[in-house]
């Protein structure tokens, strides 16, 4: 019987990741990295997984991913390697209004394969406003609303940016969220809310939409977890591009 | 120098609850049980934990507590014991309007200890709905609103059933949470929440005064969490009977 | 563009599982429940998914899930059914030597799907002690050992009870786990464990040996992770039976 | 009725937190902040709170935290201010024998007050080893360990460094934790950790002679949690310096 893969789970390390901007980032990544080995999995096999994430941790960007993983299979002449890495990301992001600017986190993941099926995927989180559009139909005041996390995975042809997977979730709710609102930011986005009431699978049709319509983009998955302020579940929707 | 405490932590067990309606409700919880044992902890000390566990795991109100607990220190010879049991509660509850029942679940505890430091804690967590005056009042139309969570912890010198400290809790902020509502139901909880916003302190204050005047609780103290449906953070208040 | 699904996430239910030996078992459940329903989501479709969720928690098993999601495709008109439950289930197990009986909390999952693709899954999640080859045969006295988590996910023809699961896995690594130990049986497990040392990966194996033979499935996965006791993070292997 | 706190709860922030050895590490922390303010908590008072944030993630250390602290209570006119903040701290540590170096995550937390209850505090969470001295006592071979998480909080009246409170915790367990070992250095923490058993009682009371004995440390709690390899619960043990 052949093993599927052999590795570590839940390292976590300090990471720089390359920013748009062509800054580096400084955070903390979870890492999870394994390959399929034809022999038994000793200490020269950690010995490796880490040595290599040692080496590369000071400039990540999805390109190193598939430079880190190649030595990985190399060194361990193995059939193939997997890497995970869950970080916060963050970006400075300006209120609509008065744009005072502030930090917003967003967790983002990158997954990579190498050897028999090499594959790459980007993945965000990012929480949004929903506001029910039923609820502002038939009452006399208000519509209730709340937080809702969008999640999009990606995998790409040319080089996609998290900034840029962010930029195009946010365009795409009943309003944006953001850490630091001041008066006229607030009622800006109360109001936005108010004007474009979207359920959840209006906005996971309008990522997909937008994740569509976007040159480098070959694949993709969005779901959008709503935690319903009326509610004690979440509401839920999820698409990908094979139902498109 | 002399121990605190030794035990166990994070045991699940089924246990069965004693209902407001005289009745037993099934459920699971998570528990730790620790005492101040003079001597050596070994294999001794466990077995009764468990065993002591295991014969009342059928019938658990807080007053059978205090008597699991004075078993597990007149067995082990401890100077104290503590016991702290998390669960989930269910409780039927009607829509506003329809009157349609379903089922909220409540994450409740209990925390007992004898000894020394003899004490009874109940601790409930609630879901609401806080909508913000602020972004009411400076908004052309609508209002953010969004979950929040009430923690009251309270200590008693009568006897306070878990659904009257859920029901305090449930009259106390812009508007209550249901598991299933219909479109009379949803109309009537969006404009009660839009006719009554409440700022997290609105909300820890209103609690209080309900706590206040219950003549069973001698203690309490109360926090809200509110899930910000504009930020990525979450607002909070909190303020115990000592400073009222 | 056609959505794949829209539901309802993270609702929690008691729920009664049909045991084995025949009875019933009360725990409680964390369920997700979504359709693929043509036309726009609303609030008649989180009541059908409530209405009938609470028309089966009384008697649940992996038939059931079949019915209840057949009759949320029918309700709904949708063109497929998807249901994901985990839940605490609790086995009465006794100690290798002195036969002393405890509960044993496993979590376990019935994951469904009827439309299109018809699909059903059992998966459970077993502790169980992995004692490390490498680090006994060179030392001196003792050897490196923790708890560690095997997950085992199938697919199955015929009928298959989450005990004869848990028992398959149980068998499979270099000691068992027990919620309540008498000295004898601490001798005996410890003893094992140091004649049956095990990597993650030759548990992994076993256990996949195991359930290959069994004739009830026709696919499975398996992944162990080892809480390892002299490193932060976990060692880690994956199977799954395509690679067989 | 006079509010204890409000604030804002669970930001995530990048911040410098100064080194023993004179540099900054960049992390990633965890954040809240209240106030004790007389008036309604609107928003000015966030802005404060993330203003204040923004000016001091550049250079955080305990000495830095009065200084925040002050500020909020300045600016909110603020009876008293609290802050929490949690973040994964990295030390470079050599493997015993081949003094091979990597980087150990340590989970570690301030926690301040200014105000009518001034108070700091230095919180860490060290992995550590424990093998069981009743499994070694009557085993043929072998002896069941562990890994096993200590919490140290301490309050002092000096300064107190991160890596001393973790250098401390780190010498008082059956054996240290690592992020990369080679086998010499495997076989030595095996055979030190069969040499050294000890209970988690032990742990605690070792951990806090460490404590009291430490110039710079007037108050103190220990917890130990042990993550048993033959049971699915975990042991536990706590103490704090009133007991002593």
């Amino acid at each position: 019987m052949k093993l599927k893969s052999v590795g570590i789970k839940n390292i976590k390390l300090p990471v720089s990741i390359r920013e748009k901007a062509g800054t580096l980032q400084e955070t903390v990544a979870s890492i999870s990295l394994h390959a399929d080995i034809p022999k038994h999995y000793r200490e020269s096999c950690v010995s490796t997984f880490i040595a290599v994430l040692n080496k590369h941790q000071d400039d990540m960007s999805v390109n190193i991913l598939a430079k880190l993983l190649a030595e990985v299979q190399d060194e361990l002449q193995a059939e193939a390697a997997q890497l995970e890495m869950s970080f916060p990301y963050f970006i400075e992001k300006k209120a609509p209004v008065t744009l005072t600017a502030s930090l917003m986190e967003y967790p983002c993941r990158f997954t990579g394969s190498v050897g028999k099926d090499e594959d790459f995927m980007l993945s965000v989180w990012v929480p949004v406003t929903t506001l029910c559009p039923c609820s502002k139909e038939i009452s006399a005041g208000g519509a209730h609303n709340q937080r809702a996390e969008v999640n999009l995975n990606i995998k790409f042809s040319g080089f996609v940016w998290l900034e840029d997977l962010i930029d195009l979730v946010e365009s795409a709710a009943s309003s944006q969220v953001y850490a630091l609102l001041k008066r006229p930011d607030e009622k800006y986005v109360t109001e936005l809310a108010y004007e474009n009431p979207m359920f959840v699978e209006d906005v996971v049709r309008r990522v997909a939409e937008l994740a569509k319509k976007h040159e480098g983009i070959y694949w993709f998955s969005v779901s959008v977890e709503s935690f319903e302020s009326i509610h004690k579940h979440s509401a839920y929707a999820y698409v990908d591009s094979s139902e498109i």
